[in-house]
């Protein structure tokens, strides 16, 4: 039997417990939806006041030099880069994943023109089918969905590029990267991973893998602020060759000559398209501050640790209340996250968050909790899954308020 | 003559001259580039600390119900719309401007099938002109630019997109926007207008000259901060049929179903593509409070008056030192802002901001001068007259400092 008093030992064990200092948290609320908008790094707000009364305000548009704006999203993807396994310039800060993954899909069948299919998969963030299903029609090529278990046995000499996300955003099941990357270069094709679910949550390898291309957000694991920038990899032996088509003036060579024929910029920089949301840029190069000096291996550890606890707990606890695992048992095969199936997961969900137990609900039945290495404790799982313990066992959910409760994330 | 005597008595009769105190400017400063970067509303920092700590921080998640951040994009675009003569619900916040082009250029080439000309001004702001060209390419259509003087003779039955910049970045000569619309509908063609250097600095009256669509940007005029998230215009009339093809989440009719096809929201939401860079969203918003109250009419009268002001010290002062009217002397041609061009305009603007009076230079030879009536004072021209009459009649500019010195912006 697990008891509390076990996870506080955990607790008390674990080496990245001094890094939840690093946030501002509110101290009456658990908080596992990291997956969906990070909690705050305690040092943003004094450095985004610097950026506003100093710079802003009195620097004013001499910041873009003074204050180094100007490569603010070139610094803060080479940071970035080192949470991901990617070299320094090959990842660069712009726009959000949406509008990335838009231009290295479009750059890649521009790569592969014998080519005419888009690989991705069925169940996948929806935003990432959509903008796949786009590119096809302006492309000219065919987007074929499979479910995630057939996707190698689809890769065909047919298919040009495969975009996938590493870890499902929904089931948290996550992708061997370095297989499925073989697998689909073995068919000559390239591949884009969307990172949404794994940067800052796992070590992600993207070189060690000869991963292509890909795309992930700023503001889940990477704690970087509601709507925060997104990033891109391109895996240097592409950059010359990528053509993307938002072509506007900051991924120009020479922005500031203006001059009438576009030229791309040698470097990742060629991914830029308009003018970098520079407070949105601040605020992320600040919040990965709270990432110094933590090994990627040892957040790992930690991340695995929470998932298995909680699974652990739910076999427990939870017996007979109508929960199921909705993630991979195996640890190997999961991301940062537990999903549980529940038919009452919307009304249960709002029970929770009404308890200051924040998840996330996922249509139709998944009840989503995230593990944010850097502030989840182990007793905060404990917490989660006695308080869910309670609202089914007792029916608290059961209530018009619950059960009707506006919520858009 | 004019003096400063007479300047500051235009001062004391200004009746926008209280909205002065709604920015946060620098006491020593001189301030003519906020048609490059706008000055800081003085409300912004209390309204971004509180989207920090309070609705990040210990809202977190919740927040974009409960600190209703979800609906932002809708509601600053609301508050834009009266600014530029749209209607509610016709404008939303999103991206930024090169990206809201390429989505409203490629739409517009989907409701033109017949016609394959997008029509552009070779001496746009570049990007226009790069995003036009992407577009272009993508959609099999043929980018045709031409001099200013001929957008109206060129718009025949081939062109599908007139796609044009209200007021010229470096000339600041402004088209007539009611007459060049209705020539492009004359010929059957759809027209795009790129507000970025006139949302904020006069009335602009997109229904009343029944544009189709516009897009512009945050950080001018409307003071947004660096970097501000842009905004599109689509006319009611049109949001129906609007395929843009950036199809991220956010422009689903419902995206928190998460469904796997597309369905776009069935009004302006359609144009947005990821989440909303909240931070500079709600920058943006608190900014345009600036505008409270003020009547756009007696704006567009101040803006006349600095430029007139300007142009007429110009003539005065600056006799005989090289300096040429680079901008409509009439000032119904002309924007908010006066151009001059000098042979040593890099050197003799570095030596001006050297002197705390900021305007920009623009390759290869323009000195710009923008007039943001909310902050800019009549004494402000003088003052900046008489420091380019001293730098350039003592040759202070003429130092390899001031040469080489580096400016991007």
């Amino acid at each position: 039997m697990i008891t509390r008093e076990h996870c506080a030992a955990l607790d008390a064990a674990d080496t990245l417990a001094h890094c939840r200092a690093r946030f501002d948290l509110p101290a009456d609320t658990i908080y596992l939806d990291g997956n969906s908008l990070g909690a705050m790094p305690a040092n943003v707000p004094a450095r985004i006041e610097r950026a506003l009364k100093q710079e802003w305000a009195h620097g004013l548009i001499r910041s873009w030099n003074d204050a180094d704006w100007y490569p603010a999203p070139q610094r803060t993807g080479n940071k970035i880069a080192t949470l991901i396994g990617a070299g320094q310039d090959e990842v660069i800060v712009a726009d959000s994943t949406s509008v990335n993954l838009f231009k290295v899909l479009v750059a890649a069948t521009r790569m592969r023109p014998g080519r005419n299919v888009i690989l991705a998969e069925g169940t996948n963030f929806p935003t990432d089918v959509y903008i796949a299903s786009s590119v096809a029609e302006m492309t000219g090529c065919e987007l074929r969905c499979v479910d995630p278990d057939d996707i190698v046995a689809a890769i065909d000499d047919t298919v040009a590029i495969v975009s996938l996300t590493h870890v499902n955003y929904k089931t948290g099941k996550r992708y061997d990267m370095e297989a499925v990357t073989r697998q689909a270069h073995e068919a000559g094709a390239l591949i884009v991973w969307d990172l949404c679910h794994s940067a800052g949550a796992m070590p992600v390898n993207l070189n060690r893998c000869a991963a292509d291309f890909a795309v992930g957000c700023g503001y889940k694991y990477l704690n970087g602020g509601p709507g925060a920038p997104a990033f891109v990899f391109v895996a240097s032996r592409h950059i010359e060759a990528m053509r993307q088509p938002l072509t506007g003036w900051h991924g120009h060579s020479k922005p500031f000559d203006f001059t009438h024929d576009y030229a791309p910029h040698p470097g990742i920089d060629r991914m830029l398209t308009g003018t970098a949301p520079q407070l949105g840029v601040i605020a992320l190069e600040s919040a990965l501050e709270a990432f110094d000096g933590v090994d990627l291996d040892v957040l790992r550890d930690k991340s695995v640790a929470l998932g298995n606890l909680f699974v652990e707990l739910t076999d427990q606890e939870l017996k007979g209340l109508g929960c199921t695992l909705a993630s991979p048992r195996d640890a190997e095969q999961r991301g940062s996250q537990v999903s549980l199936g529940h038919a009452e997961g919307y009304a249960i969900m709002q029970a929770l968050i009404a308890r200051n137990v924040i998840g996330d609900f996922r249509a139709p039945d998944i009840l989503r909790f995230g593990f944010a290495p850097l502030y989840v404790r182990y007793v905060d799982i404990w917490d989660t899954i006695a308080q869910l313990k309670d609202i089914i066992a007792t029916d608290a959910w059961n209530t018009d308020e619950f059960k009707a409760r506006k919520s858009v994330t």
